[in-house]
């Protein structure tokens, strides 16, 4: 019987991916409007999704905190960090796990910024022990950063240790926290965080668009001068707000009103804590059935996050990436590909508004391709 | 009888500014799907897009040209071509006629690019003559731009006499078209372009979120190293396209979907010169309409795009823009405020999808408005 195949899928493929990830339909669906970027309305809307991002980091513009939109994804806002915020004469220490503290490396070469690393190997959190003592024989360094949840592996680093160093020895903090914000607690006073970057598609389920950036609005305000680029001038988008609730150049209207809507939807599943629970739980799910379908993951379960975890390949000839993706795609799943230097291996996100079924989903389609590949 | 008017709207507000835009539902009813970034499906149709705008130019990949897509507003693509492009040693004259030309001189001052600029009034065209004199003063001017529609006021600029001047001295050009491609048709061998920076949101009718250039690809492979910024690297962005046809940091997927789905919708309306077409009828209808409501066009005819129209402010001085923006809002028409230094001008776009009968709604506001202000 010849059944036809190419019909448009009924519903579109879950993403298991770093992000851009699988949104809510009314997610999307708050995007089937055009908002005027000059309009009062519109500017409300920012200013309330500006005041919810801090609310969310649980502090506040009387505290002296600002959370700043920026155009983008989130690289882009990151370098407004750097490029908005290290004067002349700093120089950057970047703690580098995988491939997102190496691109900060990048980008400061870019920026001819002056700059040193700290590596760790891949599957190794940063130590706070090696930047205490670098700090201590380094008094040049002005700025300190790290990625809190690096997705090349998905190892979790010490953001909080790491911070009481830095401000021990008196340095600025930049976190990159792109894919944990929204779905683990950050203390930010206690890890004395200066800036953080996060981005709309990751854990508040927004569409991709535009990054924001949360940080201590006196430590902003002293960086006027410094930015090397207009786009990317943090502090002149945050002048731009205050002057007249509007973003400086165009901004991306429709992830705004789409973020409006998962910011709802957020506090709905109760906050950072209620997202981070759902996500720990298809963590939990995947790790358990892919172990029974004989994966390793790569991490230590110690190290692990619960955003994304990277697989080895199984040790067998007939194992190749392309076919094992294929054969998801063809059954409605997208994983991602491996990004360590080291090991082959491949990744499986456990964010986005998917569920514990739909990591049961996931795992029989794994089972069904492994059979097909010849591996069961 | 008590109505109650603070019930939702069974639609939009229009848009009548230059962008972001009113878009069709169809557009925007495009976003409804998620899509993996990393995802060959989705790769597959920014190719499809990057192909398609070198179309619309009626230029192509054979004929040595490329478009670049840029996450961002357009303000970020016209950085990523100074920030990319202009060597070290480079110098760039602006041509400048309103606020974007001076926002580029304000980025080269952030990017430390050695410029200078070649003013004329806002109600006057930038002249061919006046820049043969300074090219021919000047010898260390490596880069000449100029914004063909400036949306300060709608002035429309001669960008091909301009170019040929351009290239009789032997210098590489840039065009800001943010808001006239797609709706105008450009010469760009005749204008000698190197260098055209358009967006998503504009005459395209795709929803805000990334910016696009196209580029001669020889001019723009000769600028390896010259880059100053990482996320607005245009030639490594070009790279990441080639190398697997991806976005080297998170696309914004929607937009991409939407935008998608507006070059279609353009195809249905005869291209550039159907969307060129209608727009003219709006702006048209629009000038016609508010001169009879004794309204005066601040720029002469000749001269004028029908991209946006700047109207002088009534002299009566019962009018405030901020009273008549609201009253048009309150009716469902969202009109521009004016952007020009030397006299008080408010702004009507003609563009986005709107037609005559639209226009003519907002005359019919406009008169009422009007009216309640005491103004008839």
């Amino acid at each position: 019987m010849n059944v036809q195949t190419n019909l448009p899928a009924a519903r579109d493929k879950l993403l298991f991916t770093p992000g851009p990830l699988t949104t809510s339909l009314s997610v999307k669906q708050a995007m089937l409007h055009d908002a005027g970027s000059w309009h009062y309305e519109f500017n409300a809307k920012v200013n309330w999704v500006r005041a919810k991002i801090l609310e969310i980091a649980e502090l506040s513009i009387e505290a002296g905190w600002e959370a700043i939109l920026m155009q983008g994804s989130g690289t882009f806002g990151v370098e407004a960090v750097f490029a908005t915020c290290v004067p002349p004469n700093g120089k950057v220490m970047v703690l580098a796990n995988g491939a997102y503290g190496e691109r900060i490396v990048l980008m400061l070469q870019r920026l001819k910024i002056e700059h040193v690393v700290l590596r760790t190997q891949e599957n190794a959190p940063i130590d706070p022990e090696a930047l205490d003592r670098a700090l201590a024989a380094s008094k040049s360094i002005t700025h300190v950063c790290i990625v809190h949840c690096e997705t090349t592996t998905g190892i979790l680093n010490p953001v909080a240790e790491v911070g009481r160093v830095v401000k021990q020895h008196g340095r600025a903090y930049v976190v990159d926290a792109m894919s944990s914000f929204g779905a683990m607690p950050i203390d930010f006073a206690g890890a004395g965080i200066d800036f953080l970057i996060s981005s709309a598609n990751k854990c508040i389920e927004g569409v991709p668009g535009f990054s924001f950036v949360i940080c201590r609005r006196n430590v902003l305000l002293a960086c006027d001068g410094y930015a090397r680029s207009l786009s990317l001038d943090l502090l002149d988008q945050l002048k731009g707000f205050e002057k007249n609730g509007q973003f400086r150049y165009t901004p991306p209207t429709h992830a705004i009103l789409a973020f409006e809507q998962a910011l709802l939807e957020l506090d709905l599943e109760g906050g950072v804590a209620g997202r981070g629970a759902r996500y720990r739980a298809n963590h939990e799910t995947l790790v358990n059935g892919m172990q029974q379908l004989g994966f390793r993951p790569y991490l230590d379960h110690a190290v692990q996050s619960h955003i994304i975890t990277s697989f080895h390949y199984p040790e067998n000839g007939k194992f190749t990436f392309g076919a094992f993706y294929r054969g998801l795609s063809e059954k409605g799943f997208i994983i991602y590909p491996g990004k360590i230097s080291q090991a082959n291996t491949f990744r499986i996100g456990s964010i986005g508004r998917i569920f514990p079924g739909d990591i049961e989903g996931l795992l029989s389609a794994v089972r069904i391709v492994l059979g097909e590949m010849g591996l069961d």
